[in-house]
């Protein structure tokens, strides 16, 4: 089935997530009731199936499909695996509970399924993400990981016991954490005029104590390092929802780079899926001639960094906006990093009061 | 100076911290102004000074000291280092600006202040630290992590922008992010009669969506792992300005058991400091026993594991109840550890159901 294509409505794709894992089960039942071995099919994520789509600006599967039947002994472990799967999301979905990879792993146990380890229940979550087309956190399967939003958005939430209820997320000045609750809030109203994603906690709250977001009327997001997938998916439905620009600052490394190409146009492993990138985003620095321009304390880029550049270079999702080219080209002549907290040499604010807007001009 | 006790009032302890770095100067403005050379006095914080004092049930530094000295040509670096950290604590207090200890590092350029690598600047803040006895925190150094606290707790927020304002930590269904908003606000009001302390992401979830903060009148902190610094104050403030039992749940292995020990009697590092610890804090699970009178999943203990429990086994922290010593052997006997979502064997909010309530009333 083709990757679900983004709704604005938290309710309508929750119904929408039931209705695809009911068809799932009457699929296999009608095959089964017709006489015949009943069967699934996914397109194939083997590496030689993985294409990069221009149109798109993500990864995507190709034609090539795999089929899982029961007929097939071999096949009829990972079948029935798949068909669990889908029964206990059935359940954490329309039962509005919760769970992680780590707790489907174990709660199999509770229905007498068994999985070898962890690496083959997160594979068969993911057959079934492939399967059907929405991501794991429409199971309520969530990431442990949890980063933070800030600024003038009002949300409502549709998890029980708060139905309706709504929060404006400038209530906890540390930041309002992004998990199951939030993440499935619909969108109320916002003064908002843009979205400034920050990878580093200490600077998110620096942010905040500057007033960025009065000051630049923005949303700020603590992406907390590489942004895990609900926060990627909550900063997508920023941009889609409420037409938000989106900017992201990271450190000024190739993994700063790449946090904020994971953002843009996502990875590999996802790319079975559609609702994970903002391809509109921008990376907004520290560039590597951010570091020459202002002239940043900085560490050496050791032979990790480099190999990761030569990796980059190559890499089709590097290839779309000479921009990528041109600053990983920088890195490899000056051989150099700086952390986004190399500005507090220019003093506290000097981020907030030259660098930023310096930055959101050039990239707007 | 001897390390400070515990105050309740925010407002006064920020006053303490002002004329105490305030004090330092004048100390050594005084000195000069005598003709002496100006010097610095402090326990010193080598492992030979490091004692366990069974009364307080931490550790604590021992009767020797260093004195840096500006008329010693090798001290004069670090106390000029030291009297700098010292005045950019108190910038970042007065002006109620928070920071990190990578910012430290960074910023002192803007002085023209050097440090020869982030080691250096950190060890400069934990020498303000001994100098003083208050926690860096206290001059609004931060570390980057945040945990998160759920239940029915008013706080009254002394940040600027938000004096006064009062937020109920039930507003945000995914938990309330533990950051320097956070840490520094007044109590107001609870309905709780205990704090129920959890290592995991996910359980903390659980914990929100099956309402054990209504139905055990709890409420719930995340520790993330090893507890933040920040998280360990806030956890120890529950205890002694609210008078709530604290109770600890994480993995049934021996570094799950080591995150409850860390927040009961704090860490060798922070011999120095008093606010860290809650000595009545209970740890309640898993513990090894559980995993055999559960019947639980489990995975072998490695060699780093047994290594481990055989230094836990000889720390002086795990001889205050005979408790830890049981479960330290235990775990050597049968060889196994155990996650905390292993009781998802037993279905999802099993552990809720039946281990929460057994635990709770075996470790009060």
């Amino acid at each position: 089935m083709e990757p679900k294509e983004y709704r604005s409505s938290i309710i309508e794709r929750r119904k929408d997530v039931l209705a695809s894992l009911e068809n799932l089960g009457v699929k296999i039942y009608e095959q089964m009731d017709k006489g015949y071995f009943p069967s699934v099919e996914m397109p194939s994520r083997s590496t030689d199936n993985i294409y990069y789509d221009q149109k798109l600006r993500q990864f995507i599967l190709g034609d090539k499909t795999v089929r899982r039947s029961a007929r097939n002994i071999r096949h009829l472990k990972p079948f029935a695996q798949l068909v669990w799967a889908a029964l206990f999301s059935y359940e954490l979905t329309s039962q509005r509970k919760t769970s992680t990879l780590r707790d489907v792993y174990y709660s199999a146990q509770a229905y007498e399924m068994t999985f070898k380890d962890q690496q083959e229940s997160n594979n068969i979550i993911t057959d079934l993400e492939t399967v059907l087309g929405f991501s794991r956190e429409d199971f309520n399967i969530f990431p442990e990981e949890r980063s933070a939003v800030f600024g003038d958005l009002t949300i409502s939430y549709t998890v029980p016991g708060y139905e309706g209820k709504t929060l404006n997320l400038t209530s906890h000045p540390d930041g309002v954490m992004i998990g199951p609750a939030l993440t499935s809030a619909e969108f109320v109203e916002t003064t908002a005029d843009k979205v400034i994603a920050i990878e580093k906690g200490g600077l998110f709250t620096r942010f905040i104590e500057e007033n960025v977001h009065k000051k630049f009327n923005a949303l700020l997001v603590l992406t907390a390092g590489q942004a895990p997938r609900a926060t990627r998916h909550f900063i997508r439905r920023l941009n889609r929802e409420l037409n938000l620009p989106v900017f992201i600052f990271t450190d000024g490394d190739p993994w700063g780079m790449h946090i904020a190409m994971v953002i843009i146009s996502g990875s590999a492993n996802a790319a079975h899926l559609r609702d994970l990138t903002t391809p509109d985003a921008k990376w907004s620095g520290v560039w590597a001639t951010d570091i020459v321009n202002y002239k940043l304390p900085t560490d050496p880029l050791d032979e990790i960094d480099m190999k990761r550049l030569y990796e980059l270079q190559k890499d089709p999702r590097y290839k779309e906006d000479p921009l990528w080219q041109r600053e990983i080209k920088t890195f490899m002549k000056i051989r150099r990093k700086a952390e986004q907290e190399a500005f507090s040499r220019y003093g506290l604010t000097y981020i907030v009061d030259e660098y930023l807007p310096a930055k959101l001009e050039e990239t707007r």
